[in-house]
Order: C-alpha cells, then sequence, then structure tokens
C-alpha cells in the first residue's frame, strides 16, 4: 500500500458540537436519550439550544473526528462531507483544516445551515446527543474525488451518514473506486439505532464490501441479534476481514477469520465519553496503515480513546505522536 | 439601593472568542503584540484564523464576562451592546441568557457581522488578542434601556467600547440615566492603548462620571504618566470616588480618599489569563452590590480572576456563588 498519497480517507457528516454540562433530571426533562443520539428538526435544536446551558463550540463529527485523530499521529488524512457558506460551516473547516487534514469540498451555497449537534454531559461523564443534520446528511456523489479516493490507503465510513439516497450513492462510489484502487474499505455502524433503520443494508455491506468493520458492543448486538455479545462475536466472524469491537471500560476484541484478539482498554479518568468510538478507530487505522500488527492497531487505539475521554469534546487536545511515542516504546 | 432590580447593567462589546494554544514564534510572526488586544479588519481576521490551529468558540466580550460572572455569583445583571441575526450572534445571546444574564437588544439585520475575538495562548499562559470588532462597536443610543439602566445599582463599561461617536453617545447615556436616578457608575480602562486613543476623553469621564473605576497597573501608569505605579495612586485619589488597581500576580490595591487597601491576590495554576480583569470586576461589582466593605469586594475579585484563569477561557466554568462561600466564612 506504500503507493497512496493517503492513509486514510473519511466521509462523515461535518458537524460542530455545542458542549455543555447538564444534569440527568435536565436530560430526562427533555427525553433525550441518555448516552446515545437523537436526530432533532431546526426548531427543536433552537428549543434545546435555548434551554441549555452556557457551551462551548467545537469542531465534531464522528468520521471527522476520526480523521482528525489520525493527522494528530502524524498520518496523511482527508475528509468528504459537506457544510453550508455560513459562520459554522467556516468554523468546521478551519478546525479540520488546522489539524492538518486535507478538506476542499465546497461549501453548499443554499439550503439547510451547517450541523449541529447539542452534546449535554452529565456528572457521570456519560454524553447525550441531539443532532440537527442540516446540510451535513446530503455529500453529493460528484463530491467523492475519485481521485483522492483512489489514493488513500483506508476509505472509512460512519454509518451516521447512511441515510439520503444521493449520499449512499456517494458513500458506494468511493467504496468501490477506494477497491478497484487496491485499498481498503472501513466503516463504523455508529449507533444502534442505526443499525435499526438500515439492518438489511448493513448486513450487506459488511458481507459484500467493508473489510475493516468498528462496533461497540450494543451495535453488534442489534446488527447480529442473538445470545449476547460472544454470539456475535462468531456472527461476524468470516463476514469482514477484520472487525473491531469496542467495549467501554472492557476494552476491545479484534476478529479475523483464524484469530480473536482481546485488549484491555487503557486506564483513565474519564471526563465526557465523546469521541471515544472515534477516536479508537483513529488509533487503530493509523497503525493499521503503517503496518503495524492488529494487538498494537488495537493498543494506539484504546489509547488514542483515553486520552480523548480526559477531557471536554471529541477532538484530542494534545499531539497523538506523542501518546505513539509511549505505547510504542 | 435596595429599590433596584439589578445589581450590575454591563455596557460592552459583544464578542464570540475563537481561542487556541499557539507558541511565541507564531505571536512573533504574525507581528501580534503578545499580551495586548489588537484591532484587525476582517481580511486579516480570515488570514489569521486560517493560519491559526484548532480552536473552541465560547462567548466572551470583556464587560459581558463581567456581567457574566456576577449572575455566578448570585447577581441579578443584564447586558446591552450589539450583535448581528447570525450563527455567532446566536451563540453569544445563548451564552450570555444561559449564564442567567438579560439580554434583549435585538440583533442587527445588516452590516457587518457579530464580532470575534481570536485569542492565542502561549506556553507561559499569556492571551494575545486579535479582534474583528464587526457590528459590535455600533450600540444605537436607542438601544439603551432608559428604565434597564436607572433601575440598576451600578451601571458599568468597558472601556474598548468607547470609539464610534453614536456608541460614545449611547455609553453616556447609560451614565447619565444611572446617575440621575441615583446608581453608581463604573468604568474599566481596558487596555494601555484605549488609553493611549483616548486618555482626554478618559481624564475627564473619570472626573465627572466615574464613581468606581477599574484599571490594572499598567492602564492606570498610561491614564497618569509619571513616576510610576504609586504616583499613579495619588493622582488617581480624589478624581473618582473608588479606583480598583490590579497587579497580577502582586494583587490588587483599592484607592479611595482617606484610605489604600493593599489586597494580595489569590493563589492558583494559571492556565489562561484570559478575562483576568473582567473577572476581577465580578466578584468585586458583586460584593460592592450586597453592600460588603471595600476589602472583601476585592477579596471576591481576586477570588473569581483566580478561578477563570485557572483553564481556558473567559468564563467561569463553576459557579461562583461556590467560590463566595468558600471566601466570606
Amino acid at each position: 500500500m506504500s503507493d497512496k498519497t493517503y492513509d486514510v480517507v473519511g466521509l462523515g457528516s461535518a458537524i460542530v458540537d455545542a458542549i455543555t454540562h447538564a444534569d440527568d433530571a435536565f436530560v430526562q426533562e427533555w427525553g433525550i436519550e441518555k448516552g446515545g443520539m437523537t436526530l432533532i428538526d431546526e426548531p427543536r435544536a433552537h428549543l434545546l439550544y435555548d434551554a441549555m446551558g452556557p457551551a462551548s463550540e467545537t469542531s465534531g463529527g464522528s468520521a471527522a473526528n476520526t480523521v482528525a485523530g489520525v493527522a494528530s499521529f502524524g498520518g496523511r488524512s482527508a475528509f468528504i462531507g459537506t457544510v453550508r457558506d455560513d459562520q459554522l460551516g467556516e468554523i468546521f473547516r478551519h478546525d479540520i483544516r488546522a489539524c492538518g487534514v486535507d478538506y476542499d469540498v465546497p461549501a453548499g451555497t443554499e439550503g439547510p445551515s451547517t450541523a449541529r449537534c447539542l452534546i449535554l454531559v452529565t456528572p457521570d461523564a456519560q454524553r447525550s446527543m441531539s443532532t440537527y443534520l442540516g446540510i451535513s446528511s446530503l455529500v453529493d456523489p460528484a463530491d467523492v474525488d475519485e481521485a483522492l479516493v483512489a489514493s488513500s490507503k483506508v476509505v472509512y465510513c460512519e454509518g451516521y451518514l447512511w441515510d439520503m439516497p444521493q449520499t449512499i450513492e456517494a458513500i458506494e462510489k468511493a467504496f468501490d473506486r477506494a477497491r478497484e484502487a487496491g485499498g481498503k474499505v472501513s466503516f463504523a455502524l455508529s449507533d444502534g439505532h442505526c443499525v435499526d433503520r438500515h439492518r438489511e443494508d448493513f448486513l450487506r455491506l459488511v458481507d459484500e464490501r467493508v473489510d475493516i468493520l468498528f462496533a461497540n458492543e450494543h451495535e453488534i448486538c442489534s446488527l447480529y441479534p442473538g445470545d449476547g455479545f460472544e454470539d456475535a462475536v462468531e456472527d461476524v466472524r468470516n463476514h469482514c476481514e477484520i472487525a473491531v469491537l469496542t467495549r467501554s471500560e472492557q476494552g476491545s476484541v479484534v476478529v479475523t477469520a483464524d484469530e480473536t484478539l482481546r485488549i484491555p482498554a487503557e486506564p483513565t479518568e474519564v471526563v465526557d465519553t465523546t469521541g471515544a468510538g472515534d477516536l479508537y478507530a483513529a488509533g487503530f487505522l493509523y497503525a493499521y496503515t503503517q503496518g503495524l500488527d492488529l494487538t498494537t492497531c488495537a493498543r494506539l487505539g484504546s489509547a488514542a480513546a483515553a486520552e480523548v475521554i480526559s477531557h471536554l469534546g471529541a477532538r484530542p487536545e494534545i499531539a497523538l505522536s506523542e501518546i505513539a511515542g509511549r505505547v510504542l516504546v
């Protein structure tokens, strides 16, 4: 894979997060699913924003966080996703580029505004997300630069993005071009509700197109409903080359045709779980594209996840290359 | 003063901060005055923003930070200042209201966009600010609600706002109405360059209109140039009822006609000095409007400043009422 310009190209929702602390009563009063991601429309986004506490705005988005993490490790990454030509769009574009990620999709000049995600962090460090997708759910197949995806070792897409027909077409185009050019295709299930909405599509995707699948325990059990996690491990084996299953403080499990690797989580004080899965994927894919073994991939994933949950917000606060230096000695 | 609805009404620039870490070389390369506030135009704001690192956006503005701090102590406060009807304006309005500050000035529907301040925090915890003022420098005298300022114990204005003729008219209107209604007038010199630009105006203001003046060592020495700080202390005495002079880690000095009180700074680990003066003023004015003695006013000011410099950003991260509880025992 050494002739490739990029390590990871990510496709995802381009979102600006507004993050604040809240108590459990507030989350309950607003009927927000604790720990989940709920889609909301613009009027509710305004109502909830008005009611929540003073916030900090930082760029987010699941796959965007992942490619930002890859760049922070020193990897070469790019992003494909959609913002409007508004102030939040400018913030998103600035932040992802300032992380060292190439991002050249032109901003939309009409239609809904840039996406925002209202994140409530409760005292138990759990994050509950309410997302107004705005223009981010609309990725035009024409915005998938064929030369870009063909020049990446891995093309990675978040499950959240799988919804609108034109966007699905864009994702399939990216996956096909990557595959044709000898790259790997990677997909994250993102959320249990995503899996519920698109189970047939996701099962077919994993079977036919995905080389490296990311899922947490809840998501993989939702994709292969049965008798719990260990059953799901057996179900996913052989449906894709590598399944990477994360289990929060219980660490992660990497499943291939002939191996099941179990890697402990990196201990840390948890402040805010936002971005944990995204940064795990960043560490894993960075190590993978450097040709490191799967145990090391999982260890770098755990280390990156530990960094991002030790502070508020979904992007790393220190250069992850420092963490790689510590883990790889 | 007990018949007043508000403790403090603040007039100031309505600004959203974009804050990031930077090294000294970057600050120097961009010709930014370290530790200062430099006004920039919109093209330079875009250039600098493009060049700086990934940022967090949080609401700021000097007097806005102060009234947010007063509310955090449990005081009743309101804000007068101007945003546009854009996304940054919505962020500013949300955050100040979510702090418990009343803010009802309608957003501008034309003209420049909401102000932004690009803040670079260097490893020595010093902040260097580059501000694109946008619409924030334009406060219409009609936006100064006469009933509001008349119903406040203190009307407080930042020196930064003193620039455009219509805005100066708005400030003078607010000061006059407050005074007529038996309230106190408070003013912060804000910045050495502000003093340089408006020395004659500021000298006359302090002499004729201001009851409580806030300044740091550099600013008061700039207003009364002479033989250093102790000379400036004698110069300002008798020009206003109370002069509150802050000296960073050397604490603060409260000067009245017949007293000079010296209060030590509250020791803390300094992460980012953004908002130190603003929050000092918040603590001082909160205590003052509760009828507490001047030493206690200064101690609450120091405690609030210590909280805000212990983390990134210009607004308190914990309820300052908790701090008041500790200081006032």
